[in-house]
């Protein structure tokens, strides 16, 4: 990893303030020539920091040409628990790698998402690590960048056609064997909340749900499924929706935590008790889950690994010196993490 | 703001894709020559795009000498919504003045802190936004990047010595309320578990707590104040220790909202009830404490306005073509959350 020419550097401003007993601040003051400093302080502390050899720093010195060494990683929003812990993985082998790590926020939004990649490219990052926001529809964007000779892998969301390489979590099972859990505790009539149906993620626990109902000859029925938008609200109002049915559902299999923890208030509300009247469960094991009343059960996504192994990706792909891209998918398992809301044979 | 290359170029990959009914990984892979393109596919492509004046794009040329328009945020963590929120205040104004914005994580490391100032000077920033991580005790490297002539804003951890402007909640005032929110309520002995107390933050909500019981002519008990760590494990032990002193508190005000929620776990595992048997009351106003039982009062540190008045203040000092940076500081008023577990007179 290269040396930054500020932390190379032996002499810094504390030692010329330390050594005159003022503050760094003075020190600082005096050498940018702010007029609050006297005259005989400045040319003190000027002639202090020739004794000691002190020696400005100048950014062009440590700008390379070439390699950055930094990552760049887009995330819909640090809001959600989930990816700030998937930064973490990435960060902990970029930085053993001698990668450092920018981070942008989409807020969910495909303009925010382009903005991003181009500051990147402004930023000058080596390769670029996307999870895909809720209101991309279009991926241009992303086929642009890669023509440019950035790498790009996907972590989470991402976009099967675009032949991108990416870590994801095995959706489908994971709807599958969220549906069955509640199956198993003597749910009958279980009710899916969706996300939007454009996200491989969100339809690929739907086909999950789908899939478990048939395979334990349960009728699929087209009015227990509500498309949400991945939020509290959504969450709620899906539930109110749902309960108002002829036929209402004695379970819920929410697409993610933030729709669960809707679904779990709303049932409240409405004087429902999980998981004795309702079973519920959830994706993603957000960090709330384990503290709400009932705890939430919930699928984890092995966020850490999955920050690791996007970056083992996309470092394999900056190693490369032909930058092919090589189709490449890593599926993670998700890990069952059974709490109270679902477990009604307790 | 500057327009870039590939977005101001008219003709994308999509458009020689749906020109050619074909994928538009199609059409990038034939534009990269890779091997899996059959040569006809290849020079099929190639002529629509001379025919559609499809033009590649070129990184260098929508990289201008001067400024980025980027700015940097360091932030301790993306797991404490708190941050995350404060970014969306910081991106909402930046975005509206045609800024950008990078995060980087310290994960509370100072080392992790100084290698992100780096990596900002590497990205080529206009100016740098703040938040002192827990682990930082030294600070010259926040005068050595100002003394490189990039402005820095420091919001909610700073560090008043250093004379670098700062927005900062009113940490006095918000531990001086929160005590006497508890005493308000029939409290009498009340515990104060702070945080690591070389931090302004925390050492002014625990010299509020002190001057709220010195309003009310209560003594000051050194047994009742414990040092944490700002996080749940560390709530849970200073409870434990908390609760087996000879003469216990009755109410707890804990110095950040994870160290509540640790609070009320423990209380929880040992029996006691919240708020009849002890009060509670956290500080930040985290997302999870509206959803646990009992919710958690607390106190909101107004988040999009910091991040927008910090933005506010860095924006000032890249327009000041002096650059010298005044001494500035703007402090928010905390704003109470009364929510279950401070009222036991409901």
């Amino acid at each position: 990893m290269q040396t930054f020419a500020y932390l190379s550097h032996k002499v810094t401003i504390a030692d010329i303030a330390r050594k005159l007993s003022i503050a760094p601040a003075t020190v600082s003051r005096a050498l940018n020539g702010h007029p609050a400093i006297s005259e005989k302080t400045r040319k003190l502390v000027e002639k202090t920091a020739r004794k000691l050899q002190y020696k400005r720093n100048n950014i062009a010195s440590s700008l390379r040409s070439g390699k950055s060494n930094l990552i760049g990683v887009i995330i819909p929003s640090a809001e959600i628990n989930f990816f700030g812990s998937v930064v973490h993985g990435i960060e902990k082998l970029a930085n053993e790698k001698g990668y450092n790590v920018l981070i942008y926020q989409s807020n969910e939004s495909n303009e925010q998402e382009r903005k991003g990649l181009e500051t990147f490219l402004h930023a000058r990052v080596d390769g670029i690590l996307v999870s895909i926001a809720k209101d991309t529809t279009e991926y241009d964007h992303f086929l642009d960048i890669r023509e440019q000779g950035i790498p790009i892998v996907f972590f989470d969301r991402a976009k099967e056609e675009l032949d991108i390489p990416a870590v994801v979590v095995d959706d489908f099972k994971g709807g599958y064997a969220a549906t069955e859990e509640l199956l198993k505790q003597g749910y009958k009539r279980i009710a899916h909340i969706s996300g939007p149906a454009h996200m491989d993620v969100f339809k690929k626990r739907l086909q999950g749900y789908q899939a478990a109902l048939k395979a334990h000859k349960i009728h699929f029925d087209l009015q227990l499924v509500v498309e949400g938008y991945v939020s509290i609200g959504s969450g709620q109002q899906a539930t109110e929706q749902l309960m108002r049915l002829p036929e209402p559902p004695d379970a819920i299999f929410a697409v993610e935590d933030f729709t669960a923890l809707g679904v779990l208030k709303q049932l409240k509300a409405m004087g429902k008790k999980v998981p004795q009247d309702i079973g519920v469960v959830g994706f993603a094991n957000e960090m709330f889950g384990e503290h709400i009343t009932p705890s939430l059960t919930t699928f984890d996504q092995q966020t850490v690994t999955m920050g690791k192994e996007a970056t083992d990706l996309l470092l394999q792909l900056l190693d490369s010196s032909s930058k092919t891209i090589a189709q490449q998918k890593i599926m993670l398992e998700p890990i069952p993490v059974i709490r109270e809301s679902s477990q009604r044979k307790k």
